[in-house]
């Protein structure tokens, strides 16, 4: 359960860059529409009506008020289309009949009559009574967000006289230049227009206009002419589909382009998607014409406007621009991952060993051609001013390419788990992890999809076509590929289908949101490393020393670094805890205090603001613990369940914090810096997992792999193993047959 | 992302139970809610209220008025008590006064005026000029539910004076006698009487009126005068907490008890939770004290009072009723869970396998005890008419006792993981699964919750109280739980802090619904099991026979059954197709052609609704494929990774197909009935799991451990392995040591 922030507060959306020109062509993909300036949104009467047909949907509704504020405050010019008075009417229409009915009636807990009289109505009369209820409702809610608005009701007649249509037009233009949301309200009360089909009227600047049939084809229309530059037509249908979404197999379509017109019309019905949808797609594609971007999305979905103008993959989005030649949809990108795979797990471990080999050899067979590609980002990493340490993270050098080992994979033939990997910055100090990641997928049969930082693309893409290129000699193309950085995460994540696990590699703050984000697949990895080294009463001194200074100085910034010192009390008063904190000054370690330690000094290091702190840096908090147990405790407490030390000559102590600390990685009189795939000799690491199942710490090429059963018969059945059958089960341990 | 079905549709709630009588004491659990017939609701400013104090929190309002409607609608007697006039006249005020500012400011993207006028409004005259907007927005929203509202606008003045209090309440209760909802409107504008805090007048009946400090108070007052059973106090607080929410360990506690007044209140200030908590718990436990039970909540949380009313845990319960003796929280219980797991942990392996046997020894000991306690299960069963089969299930019988191996497992020792189970029936054919899971958590040092179905609670009960017995041998009592059955599902699944696995046992519906709302705690199970059969051209007909007959007629509702069987098209003219179809009729099959097998066949058996159906009963599809790779594909595309069969003579073949039919299982020449945990040998089964991480297939104790990295070093850190160290990683095999 999240807490509903839908109206919490009204914050304007990221600011909208401002343009003299109107643009000349549709948004190319979604995440230009943080550049749409006018915007329309259309709401069908699914969308604001209830189910029982009998009055509005006043939660969605408020919902969509806000979200338009929303876009408005932030400083789009917005337009809402809307109808509904139908549903708003009935509903009074019904009221007021209930207040005629005899008291007995409406005093029963049930009204049997209520659902009656909503038949009684006339759609049209219905419509009538509640036109001015709906105008005012609207009043009363956008005043809510401060946002001014002008109502006004059109009937169709009125766009295909052009005098009225320019009227309208100029007023529209008028209102949006005084900074007031005009609100289209469509006169359902009267009857349109007989239904043409092809002939219509010219409209300004000779535009044909389009066949009004229903409300879609007016906010084309009005979009069009209003010269808007997205507009989102909401129903209660989730967007384009392949097939009829009833159909098995039917997938949602997340961007059409009018080449995709023929194709996607399916059946002998040549109808697109189910009832209504035929009209639906050609009042976007005649928008798409006149330069509009089209959005045909389900508006029962939560926050379905801040949804789609954040750029992610909610519903179809209509575009005229064909995608770049080789682009291919992340969806369709993961599908050939996992055929991929298929053809991985099908070579020989020695092709495949091939294949990691070819690999390598091109990384320095290529390598001009990998450094003149890096030299863009680094260009581009000084023009943005970056920061100088992740500029020279980013920098390749050809001793760096040589580096780079990608060999020593087992040959294990499992599979197939699509790994989806995300790691900005990208480098790590000295192996591209573009390579090992990629190796460990090879090696381990699996597909593989890589999304890395915007800041390294240029990089990546040159590291990738070498991937691309060593798998070719497999014919294993698909099998690893890089999404674009213009991918979002949430849309990523929904793809539980196609992905088996995440591994996100970054910042905790990163890898904490894809945890909480992904609801369905699997993340393998940790959010933060708060390791402990406990030092003992029984400790050797002279190896606790160098451990803390280990464990905290080789690489502060590391996942396995000591944030927490946990001292025997009796360390205090010995002379450790000043020899301690000399070691560490030394450094330039920034001590704080833990609340037993702070009491327990009269002038001693500032107190810690918390027990849980993953610094990072050359920073620790120092805390007092009077036996083994209350390590453990704090250790279980506020630990991580990373890696943690105990530094100890007493046996017993020894085996019960390594047996009792429930952490991946639980080491005695050792650095916690050893807590690392290459370190325990896994050779390349895709991370290091703080999970509870599944693989744990430091995770290699076997973390990537899962089991099969396979069983071989010679037609056997249930049956013959029942009680008195010809067969029993001896469950005797077999040698493994060789491969 | 979800649908918004938040005004959707209005459901009357589950009907409530009429009840003449009013109830003498407080509701003593949350399951109790549904038999709450007076409500109520007490809305905060800060929930109606946006952040900015601009205005109304629209969204949020709407979302709170249709499930009071819907409460309403269900039967229940709803009164609601709201603020919220302040930020509905600040907005106003700050709107006209714009009105009246230069165009010229009012026309810039961005009113910069808006946040100043907004300090200038005095809140009382704030409150005044928002009051009937307010008042009208409450109209329109419930009229939109077709619900009556009369609305009250009181001061606190009012209620000190006996007569206008008298006249309030009896007013209300006609109001509510009359199926209408009164709202009561408090007036902010008027002046609050000075605040006294100990000598009040007399209420009616000699109760003793509340200082009316704050609203909370006034709400108290309102439901103790009416006899309402809930009251629900709705702010932007979570509840109350341990300790102020901003200390590291605070909890918000579920269950609140008058007798816990003390232990809460904390620090030298003595307040409960942060500001104005102090106020609110003294309002609860007031009104707790004059038989109103109450819960605190925060109302920013989605869907709050419909969560609440349907029992489950959110914000803080305040009863009367002290929870039984014995009665321990599930969150703790997880706790002492994870707790007793370190104990198991830290026995030695022959010591569990020790109480495991007490553990079977107890069985035959207390036979009677079980017996009995069974036998009151069965007569609830015969009372509510439950189906014959069901009964005889959840009978127990000394045979079935005597069946019940609780050994054979391996002495592994690896933990912690909690295991979650549930399983309604509970019981199996012949084994009780609570023996099974639990010897398997013994044996593997996991701790261990259990959560049963209602029908079987006093055989649980029983045999929980014999597992109970055998802990006690070690001193891990608390290691194994079973959980009320009155614990929601939906909230064991927000203790992610504290459990590390479910594995749900029980229909599809059942694991689908867990696996769909577990959101951060991994899921161990299979919703289907849709197993296909593949006859291949180059089978032994006569082993394929016996296969189809094993895999689909042995135990058709078990999860390994065949579901789909798929013939090589050489099959239909061979005269197989007919022997096959003739041996399932004789097995009372009824068979459904697939859309390839429906094409060839003129006069063939019904179309199947769909290939991906779980019949589980003796039902099942055919359908036709040209080569095994059809076949793979068949079952990638419609196959629920559980398991499937070839039948082939062919090597190839059976290799292809073995290596590319991704699924848990897959079998050559043997009836899928073999997918079982005791049948490969693994003893107990905790399930069958079909995800690709973790265990796979059938999971027995290996399935419920984890990887803990033991490094044993000796003062070394990684500075000593850094290029020209003194030492270098070997990276050899070293023989494990001996236990």
């Amino acid at each position: 359960m999240r807490a509903t922030t839908s109206s919490a507060e009204i914050e304007p959306d990221q600011q909208v860059e401002r343009r003299p020109q109107r643009r000349q062509s549709t948004f190319t993909d979604r995440t230009q529409f943080k550049y749409a300036r006018r915007l329309v949104v259309k709401l069908g009467s699914a969308v604001i009506t209830r189910q029982d047909e009998h009055g509005l949907a006043l939660g969605r509704l408020a919902s969509i008020v806000e979200q338009v504020a929303e876009c408005h405050v932030g400083g789009r010019e917005c337009i809402m289309v809307t109808s509904g008075a139908v549903a708003f009417g009935k509903q009074k229409l019904a009221q007021e009949l209930l207040m005629s009915l005899s008291m007995r009636e409406t005093l029963s807990p049930k009204d049997h009559t209520r659902s009656e009289t909503g038949t009684l109505l006339e759609p049209r009369a219905a419509a009538a009574v509640g036109q001015s209820g709906l105008m005012s409702l609207y009043d009363a809610m956008f005043a809510q967000y401060g946002v001014k608005i002008a109502q006004v009701l059109v009937t169709k007649g009125d766009f295909y006289n052009e005098e009225t249509r320019r009227n309208l037009i100029s007023t529209l233009s008028e209102l949006i230049s005084l900074n007031i949301v005009p609100i289209i309200n469509t006169n359902d009360a009267v009857t349109p227009p007989p239904q043409t089909d092809e002939d219509f009227p010219k409209g300004k600047e000779g535009k044909k206009i389009i066949a009004l049939k229903d409300n879609d084809s007016l906010a084309a229309m009005l979009a069009a002419e209003v010269e808007a530059d997205l507009l989102i037509l909401m129903s209660d249908v989730d967007g384009i589909y392949t097939k009829p979404p009833s159909v098995e197999g039917a997938r949602l379509i997340p961007t059409f382009t009018p080449d995709m017109l023929e194709s996607v019309k399916f059946g002998k019905k040549s109808k697109v998607g189910t009832g209504g949808m035929d009209s639906k797609v050609r009042a976007a594609t005649w928008a798409l014409d006149r330069g509009v971007s089209v959005v045909i999305c389900n508006g029962m979905q939560e926050k379905a406007i801040k949804t789609i103008m954040s750029g992610r993959k909610l519903g179809t989005f209509f575009t005229g621009a064909s995608a770049p030649s080789g682009t291919v949809p992340v969806e369709q990108m993961a599908e050939n991952a996992r055929l991929g795979s298929r053809t991985l797990i099908g070579l020989d471990p020695s092709e495949r060993a091939n294949c990691i080999r070819t690999l390598a050899d091109l990384l320095v067979s290529k390598q001009d051609f990998i450094l003149a590609e890096n030299a863009k980002d680094i260009q581009e990493a000084q023009r943005n001013n970056t920061p100088k340490p992740l500029q020279s993270r980013l920098s390749l050098t050809p001793a760096k390419l040589k580096s780079l080992q990608a060999g020593n994979f087992s040959p294990f033939n499992f599979g197939p788990i699509i790994v989806y990997v995300f790691r900005p910055p990208l480098f790590s100090l000295f192996r591209p992890r573009i390579f090992q990641v990629a190796a460990l997928a090879l090696s381990s049969a699996n597909g593989l999809l890589l999304k890395g930082g915007k800041e390294a693309s240029h990089s990546n893409k040159a590291l990738m076509s070498l991937v691309k290129e060593a798998l070719a000699t497999v014919g294993a193309e698909n099998a690893i590929s890089l999404i674009s950085t213009r991918e979002e995460i949430a849309d990523l994540l929904s793809l539980e289908k196609h992905i088996d696990l995440i591994i996100p590699r970054g910042s905790s703050e990163l890898v904490r949101s894809i945890q909480d984000q992904s609801q369905h697949i699997p993340v393998l990895g940790h959010a933060e490393g708060v390791c402990h080294v406990y030092v003992d009463s029984d400790a050797d001194l002279r190896k606790a020393l160098k451990i803390i200074r280990d464990s905290k100085c080789d690489y502060p910034a590391a996942c396995n670094a000591m944030e927490t010192l946990l001292l025997h009390e009796d360390h205090i008063n010995n002379g450790f805890f000043a020899e301690v904190c000399n070691v560490l000054k030394k450094e330039g370690v920034t001590v704080y205090s833990g609340p037993k330690l702070a009491e327990k000094l009269t002038f001693g290091p500032p107190l810690a603001k918390t027990m849980r702190a993953e610094y990072g840096s050359l920073e620790c908090a120092i805390e007092l613990v009077s036996n083994v147990d209350e390590a453990i405790e704090h250790i279980s407490k506020f630990g991580s369940s990373h890696t943690d030390v105990i530094v100890s000559e007493n046996p017993a102590k020894v085996e019960k914090f390594l047996r009792d600390v429930d952490s991946a990685c639980v080491f005695h009189n050792a650095s916690s810096r050893f807590a690392d795939g290459y370190r325990f000799g896994l050779g390349a690491e895709v991370g290091i997992s703080t999970a509870r199942i599944h693989a744990r710490g430091p995770v290699g090429v076997e973390g990537l792999l899962t089991t099969k059963w396979v069983l071989t018969g010679n037609g056997q059945g249930a049956v013959d193993f029942a009680e008195g059958g010809p067969c029993k089960f001896l469950h005797e341990q077999l040698p493994l047959p060789q491969d």
